[in-house]
């Protein structure tokens, strides 16, 4: 037995310390691509715990690989070099709303469609909605700044965070932030940890906002029969003076493959559709919604629909939601991407991911959160066809490269990871790189946290194949 | 000459080169207290000009102070240690709208209030609102992370700033963020240094997100006699249900100094007024305006006033502005506090100012942003007298310590500066201040950037005290 895995035992009650082969198998994956078999899984349950790891860990610089339910799609928690899984998810759920403060402190391991019932009780609402809630621990969101339809109008996770409770790469507990909406006291750690996917330390607790429930949401779904059009439609609405809190799109791959997995009632012959949520009064509900189905019927849609009930409103997020099982249900491999362009390029990001799928004969399928330029295109192929898959590759390569020559980004949620981390040069330059690295650096002195992600190797690239 | 001004003096015009006495003493002071002598200012207009200035800087290990306005009240561009002080203010200002993409591109000079001008020809609104906004520069608000009364519905600078380009202490020059709503490429360097008080970098511009401008605004005056009740009526308001886009504190002695300075009818009797804006939807606002009134009214105000035009609500508005002003004719001087705690603990922070303010025998008046927990107790005093502000230091002291006592911050948006570094450690510990330095440290080895502010020097104290 190697001396680190000794001194975590002396540490941690034996039965959060795995290292049978099949437990280290099921920690070897994550809903990205890759396979890593890590040397041990450590279950941690309290932020002492965690300090015993990360200083053991330190010592004998090992890595660690902080982990939630595993959800990550840009793989966060693949231990690429061995070491140690840090599995957070057995950690007791703890939700602690401050009505008063419109705050709540949770644990790492509360799912965050768990904090947003509790809120609600309240009359409050934590509005970040990653269309993972259900699954994901919020440890997982804060970890890589996840974001969802409400982003739209509310922002995503990291807009939400009021404090943190770290643990550093080398075994200290810090606070960042605090209890209050306003707090410029020093640089703010709290923005820098969110989104930093477990390269700077260990997220025990966070604080975060809540804000009062809109009392009434009101859906309007627009049918077009033109993609270019739909693209113009969303990027059109918006300085139209309504703020919708939720402005998703489907193109026609999505909505059949929605109706052969779970039919929803979808408008199967249209091209594209636009499904908008509105909040806020009742009253100034009724306006919005005039308005923004006069705004769809002005740029081309062929009708809009209101649900007539709000079971049928569920029903239509509901047929959302489905997209992504739905669409894997298609091809055995789906590559799930989320470059985004600023709202106004929603028209040229379309033509272009169209011009890459003729181009590598691809089946490309597009949903996403239209309404801040984050599309999701997904390419359904078959990992086991290593000809296929270099076509991917080569497909996903050029998508990147179009949102970046549109002003956009490499990743607007669902973070930078093992396969992105070749391309992250070609968007922030060379000196901009530099400077991240250096905040790593500073922080992590041995490199023991979350190693191999963000920051690419020397020669890494895009590897969706498996091994030869 | 010194070496590292004649090296300046070939890379700039020298007309923006300044080391008369008579200039140097025009850059001598800020808002905030101590005055030191730069040894030379440099008017930087363009970017490249500040390469030269922080390369030749960096490699002669002189002090650089970025500086707009100078309205900072926490002594951000005060040049401690001499060296150079950078003056931002003559750069051309440049204000480009994106309205399809709801972005605004500008310049560091470019005048806050200006900003939301140019939004609002596209029906677009620029949300953060310093009161300084018709005076102070984007680039003071994007250092000091500057806040004002809308944060409490639509948050402060930080939140609505999508991008930089930065000149970094060695003088290379990177971009940050972009131009997307969402970004999750690597570490979030963006919200770093936004609030980072010109310690790590020079921004020189900004891409900064706007929003729809809401279509009607509606004022509601609710008045007290008591000011313990006027604090719970703020913290219970928010948890009704309503999300007012500002909610403002005025106690009597404020509202006495504004009617003596420039009448506006306010209620001179009363001991405390919160004045709230609600935006949106006509039809909504109708039913707002409603519910506040009765949450005032239930809650002990003796009288709800809503403005009988527009001009009417503008007054009332003009009324809370003319505040800092008014107060600063009481007395010589004013030390304005922006310590913030946590929305239930506002009751409770201000029988702390009403202690402290008998303790040490100094008159306090209180103002601010009340619906986010940040008030601004100002110390009216005479720094001629020795005694009095001796009294008045150690009154400041113990508001920080009751700020964070109560779960507070010990600055809510003006910034640490000065003349709040020897409190960080009690806020963010030991650990975390040492997290901060390690960042500064690795962007900025010689020290170069701003020096002085936020970290505290050895034996470092609060001083009010002009030099015996």
């Amino acid at each position: 037995m190697e001396a680190w895995i000794t001194e975590l035992q002396k540490e941690l009650p034996a039965n959060q310390i795995m290292t049978a082969l099949a437990d280290r198998y099921s920690y070897s994956f994550d809903a990205s691509f890759g396979e890593y078999l890590p040397e041990v899984v450590v279950q941690a349950k309290n932020k002492f715990q965690v300090v015993s790891v990360l200083k053991i860990a330190n010592t004998y610089e090992i890595p660690v690989y902080p982990r939630g339910q595993g959800t990550c799609l840009s793989g966060g928690p693949l231990p690429v070099h061995g070491g140690i899984v840090l599995d957070l998810s057995q950690w007791p759920e703890a939700i602690n709303v401050r009505a008063d403060d419109l705050t709540v402190v949770v644990s790492p391991s509360t799912l965050t469609a768990n904090i947003n019932k509790a809120a609600e009780k309240h009359g409050l609402m934590y509005a970040p909605d990653p269309s993972s809630a259900h699954v994901a621990t919020i440890g997982g969101n804060l970890a890589e700044n996840s974001g969802g339809p409400r982003g739209l109008k509310y922002g995503v996770t990291k807009d939400f965070v009021l404090g943190l409770e770290v643990v550093t790469p080398e075994g200290e507990i810090i606070r960042t932030g605090g209890q209050t909406i306003k707090n410029v006291t020093g640089f703010d750690l709290t923005k820098l940890l969110v989104g930093s996917e477990g390269t700077l330390g260990v997220i025990t607790e966070a604080t975060l906002k809540l804000i009062p429930k809109p009392p009434r949401i009101q859906t309007v779904m627009a049918v077009f029969d033109d993609v270019r059009l739909a693209g113009r439609a969303i990027s059109k609405t918006l300085t139209s003076g309504v703020l919708p809190s939720k402005m998703e799109f489907m193109d026609q791959a999505c909505i059949r493959a929605v109706e052969n997995f779970q039919p929803a009632g979808l408008p199967v012959n249209a091209r594209a559709i636009i499904i908008i949520e509105l909040d806020g009064h009742p009253e100034a509900l009724k306006i919005e919604r005039k308005l923004v189905e006069e705004i769809m019927r002005d740029l081309g849609a062929k009708d809009t629909v209101i649900p007539e009930s709000e079971e049928e409103a569920v029903k239509i997020w509901q047929a959302r939601k489905q997209v992504s099982p739905a669409i894997a249900k298609i091809k055995p491999t789906k590559v799930s991407e989320d470059a985004t362009v600023p709202r106004s390029k929603i028209p040229d990001m379309m033509d272009r991911m169209q011009e890459i799928k003729e181009k590598y004969d691809v089946e490309v399928v597009v949903f996403g959160h239209a309404g801040d330029g984050n599309l999701h295109p997904n390419i359904l192929c078959d990992k086991r066809n290593q000809e296929e898959m270099a076509r991917v590759e080569l497909a996903v390569e050029e998508l990147f490269q179009a949102a970046i020559e549109l002003g956009g980004t490499l990743s607007g949620e669902h973070g930078i990871g093992t396969m992105k981390a070749p391309f992250m040069e070609s968007e922030v330059g060379e000196a901009g790189l530099s400077m991240m690295k250096r905040i790593k650096d500073s922080w992590d002195p041995n490199g023991i946290m979350n190693p191999g992600k963000i920051f690419a190797e020397k020669g890494q690239k895009l590897v969706l194949r498996s091994e030869p």
